[in-house]
């Protein structure tokens, strides 16, 4: 036996996390949560039944979604059991195996949660082999992984982006955002982002290329936003991909073109209490809007066609990709709330080894 | 010359509308627009020219989209012109004609207006002759003109309904929504229909044929109106097909299966004043709806084949419809504005002669 430590998902703020069995019932938060809502564990490392892998993870991957795993109630996914180590996608190397189709040293990358050892059986599907020769590893979380194709199916699949478009990207910066508009552009679209600030902006442009950028920042009244997409989009917006809702959305909506379409990734504005509502849903009959919600996890079959766009683009230097990292296990929660809060500049990691 | 009548939007409500002026700008109606609104006026008729008819007008539609047209400001169709005669589909008989096509006593369906006497040079799409052997007159103003159109594109196009599915309809017991509710049924849906009062809700299922109808008035508060449509609903519901949107849509969506569609063809809830905000549009992500809008009139390639189901439907006494007639040319606008408050059954219309 060895020890291993591990976050798992409390919530409750009243008693520090360390006095916490793992199996109690806890409080939801219900507002932010807070670091006190995770409490960092040390156990005993399983060693691997036949069929196993013991995977030591290299990079976590933090996203928006895990918010919503922490709330109780209607999501697209089951809420994140308490106690239990957060659910997340990691990237490591096989350290021992006794499955097929892994040997030790492979990189993989899987559902491996904020822990620095995963012990279990590789299901199909969740857990993988990796080629580092031309892809970093970290990238595999990144624009060649989940976030990447969540992009990728929303330009392909659910906007069907053409050239002569403009598409805008809100959380531009982000690590789907910065992917959707280099799709587009690649597609011969228009791509505007809106971001948090000036330094995302600049970000945005200059070092992913996109033809514009909106701080929404700079504009908090809803006339102002618009009156600064107007000028972003002079032709108004063709296609949306959504990552944020609220007001960033209302001021979108206001300056899509007719036959306009917004694919709903993330409404990150919401995540934390109250549902914003849509100021004007009868935009969408105006404009003829098609408005269409989508969870990647549930469109295997557009992984592969995907995945080969995106890793060749990776590889051939085309596709650009920032990662903001956090060091070490304990620095996870933080960097959590951090990334919901939007402090964080593209893909959001913690590296565990 | 001949007298003939018509009404013209006029929306000035502090002065008697007889003394106004034909030409006069006037401001739009900022609530609910009022019988002033209108002025009705007697002018000469005119001679048909080279390539005219003079139609004798019969039936007049009144329809929600009207109101749109009376406000300033971005709607799907441009505003109704003050001072001029009222858009409005009519039904009439040719009485004169000097264009090809159209002989003296031809049954014909057009864009004629307010008014009784509609001359003028008869664009193609605008003005057809009917059959009235199998299908009555007036029923070319709604199952099987646009009404009956709009209810077969959006089950048809905008829907897909399949056998199995749930089908909610709001306004179910109006000239589109009783037309989707049937048209769903026939594709072996179930078919849920959402009206206001007791009266609306034993038509749209006794003599329309639906599985089941909710009396929104019954339920005010949005906790009800949920568990009401939860009740009627019991395997959730698969397509709502929108002509209300507010209150009914929040419940609506809150009900909605994954992969849910909406059909958003009117959201005559808010076309007085405000709009009204959608409560949760989180939902369209959380159970990855798709939402869209859609105005029948820019899809005329789905007239030939809505028409001949409807027609053939009407003509055999499969498909179900009511009429509410006003009597006269000077009671439209009084019709009018009922049909907005919902005082009518099905296909408001005005009788001319």
């Amino acid at each position: 036996m060895r020890c291993a430590r591990r976050w798992a998902c409390l919530t409750d703020r009243q008693e520090p996390p360390h006095e916490q069995p793992a199996d109690r019932p806890a409080a939801r938060p219900t507002g932010a949560p807070t670091v006190d809502s995770f409490a960092l564990r040390t156990i005993d490392r399983a060693e691997p039944a036949d069929g196993e892998i013991v995977v030591e993870q290299q990079w976590l991957s933090l996203d928006p979604y895990m918010r919503g795993r922490m709330n109780e109630g209607k999501s697209y996914a089951a809420p994140q059991p308490l106690g239990e180590v957060m659910i997340g996608g990691t990237a490591g190397v096989v350290r021992a195996s006794r499955a097929a189709g892994f040997a030790v040293g492979d990189a993989v990358v899987g559902m491996g949660g904020w822990q620095q050892w995963w012990v279990g059986a590789p299901a199909r599907g969740l857990w993988r082999t990796v080629d580092t020769a031309h892809v970093p590893l970290s990238a595999y979380l990144g624009p060649v992984g989940m976030p990447g194709v969540t992009a990728w199916y929303g330009v392909e699949r659910i906007l069907e982006v053409k050239a002569g478009q403009t598409v805008v990207v809100s959380a531009a910066s982000g690590a789907v955002g910065g992917v959707v508009g280099q799709l587009a552009k690649r597609r011969g679209a228009r791509a505007v982002g809106i971001a948090g600030g000036a330094a995302k902006c600049a970000h945005v442009v200059d070092e992913l290329g996109f033809d514009a950028c909106v701080d929404y920042k700079a504009h908090r009244e809803p006339k102002a936003l618009v009156a600064a997409l107007s000028a972003a989009c002079p032709g108004g917006i063709d296609r949306d991909f959504e990552n944020v809702g609220g007001a960033v959305l209302d001021a979108v909506l206001a300056r899509m073109n007719p036959f306009g379409r917004v694919a709903l990734c993330g409404m990150i504005a919401g995540y934390d209490g109250a549902p914003i509502p849509l100021a004007a849903p009868q935009l969408i009959l105006v404009s003829r809007l098609r408005v269409e919600g989508f969870i990647i996890s549930e469109h295997p079959e557009a992984w592969p066609p995907a995945l080969a766009e995106l890793g060749a683009a990776v590889a051939d230097g085309s596709l650009r990709y920032r990662e903001t990292v956090a060091e070490g296990l304990a620095a996870a929660p933080a960097a959590f709330l951090g990334m919901l809060r939007g402090e964080h500049l593209g893909k959001q990691l913690v590296r565990l080894a």
